[in-house]
C-alpha cells in the first residue's frame, strides 16, 4: 500500500510532518510505501537531520504551497504545482491509496470532493470526529461541518456510513447508532429530526439507538451519532475548547485531556471513495503519526468499498 | 408586588419549595407579597413546620397537580383547578405579576404562550440559558429550545430580547450580542445563520459582535449568543452535563460547579407580557429562592415592557 503525505501543510510543517514520519516509520510494517509530496530540498534536509529511514520513501516534489487563509477552490484552481493539488492527482490516478494533510482544511474538502469520486449511491460526504465518552470508551459523531444545511437522506447515509467506520476503525462489533435530539422520545426534534427519525427506525443497516440528547454526547449512551453538519461542528468546537478549560483551569484530569483533538490526528472525510485524511493545522509529531496510522488501518479495512457496499443495500 | 409560586412543581415540592421560601423571606423587601398555589393543607403544615414568617404569604388552594410526564395541553385542558391552571389563571387576571414553577416544563410553556399574551410584536417567544464564561462572567444563550425550527426574524427578535435582559438582569451595559456560528467570517453558516448575520448587523438595537463558534460558548467572547432552539438546546445540555463531568471524574472546580444549573433557578420566557419563570423538575431550596429574587428583579427592571419598547423600534 502507498500513504500519501502533504509535508507542506500544518502550521508547523514540514518540521512536524518529518518527526511524525519517524515516529511511524519505527512501527510500520515493511510493505507499506510512503509518498512525500511537498519542497524536496526541505524534507530531504529534515530527512537527513533526523536520520529518517528512507528506504519506503518517495519524495515527490511540489514547488507550491497553499497557505492555510486561501480561498480552497481559487487556490486549487490557480496552484496547480501545490503540495495539495499534486497529492490529489496522484490519489485520483491510483499512484496513492490515502492521501494525509493538515494544510489548508477546504482545499481538502474541495479535493475530497472533487478529484476523488463520491462512493456510490452516496448523496454527501461527510466529516466525523470520535467523541470521548467519560467511562472510557469512543463514539463517534457525524456531520461536524461539511453539510451546514442537510436533509434527513442525508443523515440516513451518515449513520450508515458512521456505522461501518466505527465497526471497522473503532472496532465495535454493533455500533449502537442514534439520533442527536432534543429529546429522547419519538417525535421530538426540529423537522429534520423527526423526518430522519422514522428512516433511521427502518433502517436495517444500522443499530438504530434512538434519540440522544447534549447531555448524552459525554456518556455512553451510543457509539454512533448523527446531525446535521451546523449543529456537529459547533458540538464539535464545544468539546475540543474542554481541553482549553482543562488547561486554564489547571485541572488535571485524564477524561480532558482526551479532549486534546490535535494529539489525536485528523478526521477522514467518509463517503469518497478513496481515504482522505485532514488534519488540524497546528498537527504535530504525534497527530501526523497518528494520520499515518489511521490511514494504514483504513486501506488494510477495506474501509471505503465497505461503507460502498453498505450503502448500496 | 406579587410573586405567585408554584408550590406542587418539581420532584422534591413542596417540602423544597417551602424551604427556598424561608430562604427568600429571609431577605425579601417587606412590599412583595406572595401567593403559594398548592395542596392547602400540606402548604400550611409545612409552613408551620419550617415556621415560615406568613405575613407577606397567601395560600391559593388547588387540588389537582400536573404531574412531569403528562401531556402538556391535554394536563391544562383537563386540569384545569392544578396549581398551573390556577396560577396562570391568576397571572392572566392581574392577580399576581409573576409566576414560577418547577413542574411540567411543556405545560408551563403552553401557559405562558397561551394564558399570557406575547409582547407586541413578537414572533416567538424564547427561552434562553445564562452561561457560565471561565473569566468568571456570564453569558446568555437562547433559544434554548422552545423554537425548534426557526427563521432569521425570529433569531433577530431573539438578539434583542436577550441584549435587554443581559443589560437588566446580567447588569451589562452594552452587551456584545453574537450569532452561534460554523465560523468567524460573515457568509459562514447554514441558510439559517447566514440570513440571519445579515439582519444582525444591521439590526440598530444591539451591539452585534459577528459571529462565535463553538469553541467560544464558554469563553467570554460575547454576552448574548443567538441560535435556533434545536442547536441551543443541545449546547445547553452539553453544557449541563459538565457539572456531572466533574462529579464523575472527581474533579474539585469552581467553575465546572457553576453549571449546577439546578441550583440557579430557572429559566424565564422572553417575549410573553408577564414574568413565567420555568425550574429544574429537580429544583432544591436554593433553586425556589433564586426563582423569587429573579421574578422579583425582573418585575423591579420591567424587563418585559422595556423589551417591549424595544422591540417596537
Amino acid at each position: 500500500m502507498t500513504i500519501g503525505i502533504d509535508m507542506m501543510g500544518g502550521d508547523y510543517a514540514p518540521l512536524e510532518a518529518v518527526k511524525g514520519l519517524a515516529l511511524y516509520l519505527a512501527d510500520a510494517p515493511v510493505e507499506v510505501k510512503l509518498l512525500l509530496v511537498g519542497d524536496s530540498n526541505q524534507i530531504h534536509q529534515l530527512i537527513n537531520e533526523h536520520k529518517v529511514d528512507s528506504k519506503n520513501i518517495e519524495v515527490v516534489h511540489a514547488e507550491q504551497v497553499i497557505n492555510m487563509h486561501e480561498h480552497p477552490t481559487k487556490a486549487l484552481r490557480e496552484k496547480q504545482k501545490s503540495s495539495i493539488a499534486i497529492g490529489f492527482h496522484l490519489l485520483a490516478t491510483g499512484k496513492m491509496d490515502a492521501f494525509i494533510s493538515a494544510g489548508n482544511t477546504g482545499a481538502m474538502l474541495v479535493g475530497a470532493l472533487f478529484s476523488i469520486k463520491a462512493l456510490e449511491g452516496v448523496i454527501r460526504p461527510a466529516i466525523s470526529t470520535i467523541v470521548p465518552k467519560i467511562n472510557g470508551n469512543t463514539g463517534l459523531l457525524l456531520d461536524v461541518g461539511l453539510n451546514a444545511d442537510c436533509k434527513p437522506e442525508h443523515l440516513n447515509q451518515f449513520a450508515i456510513m458512521g456505522s461501518v467506520y466505527a465497526q471497522l476503525i473503532l472496532g465495535i462489533e454493533k455500533p449502537r447508532t442514534a439520533l442527536l435530539n432534543v429529546g429522547e422520545e419519538e417525535g421530538k426534534g426540529n423537522q429534520l429530526a423527526q423526518a430522519t427519525y422514522h428512516l433511521l427506525k427502518e433502517n436495517k443497516q444500522i443499530h438504530f439507538a434512538g434519540n440522544v440528547e447534549g447531555r448524552d454526547v459525554l456518556q455512553d449512551k451510543a457509539d454512533v451519532m448523527v446531525c446535521d453538519g451546523f449543529t456537529g461542528n459547533i458540538i464539535l468546537k464545544m468539546a475540543e475548547s474542554l481541553f482549553e478549560v482543562g488547561r486554564q483551569r489547571k485541572i488535571e484530569d485524564e477524561f480532558l485531556n482526551r479532549f486534546n483533538f490535535e494529539s489525536y490526528g485528523g478526521t477522514p472525510v467518509l463517503g469518497v471513495a478513496k481515504p482522505v485524511i485532514i488534519g488540524h493545522g497546528i498537527s504535530g509529531a504525534t497527530a501526523f503519526k497518528n494520520m499515518m496510522v489511521l490511514a494504514q488501518k483504513m486501506i488494510e479495512k477495506d474501509v471505503m468499498n465497505k461503507m460502498g457496499e453498505a450503502l448500496a443495500v
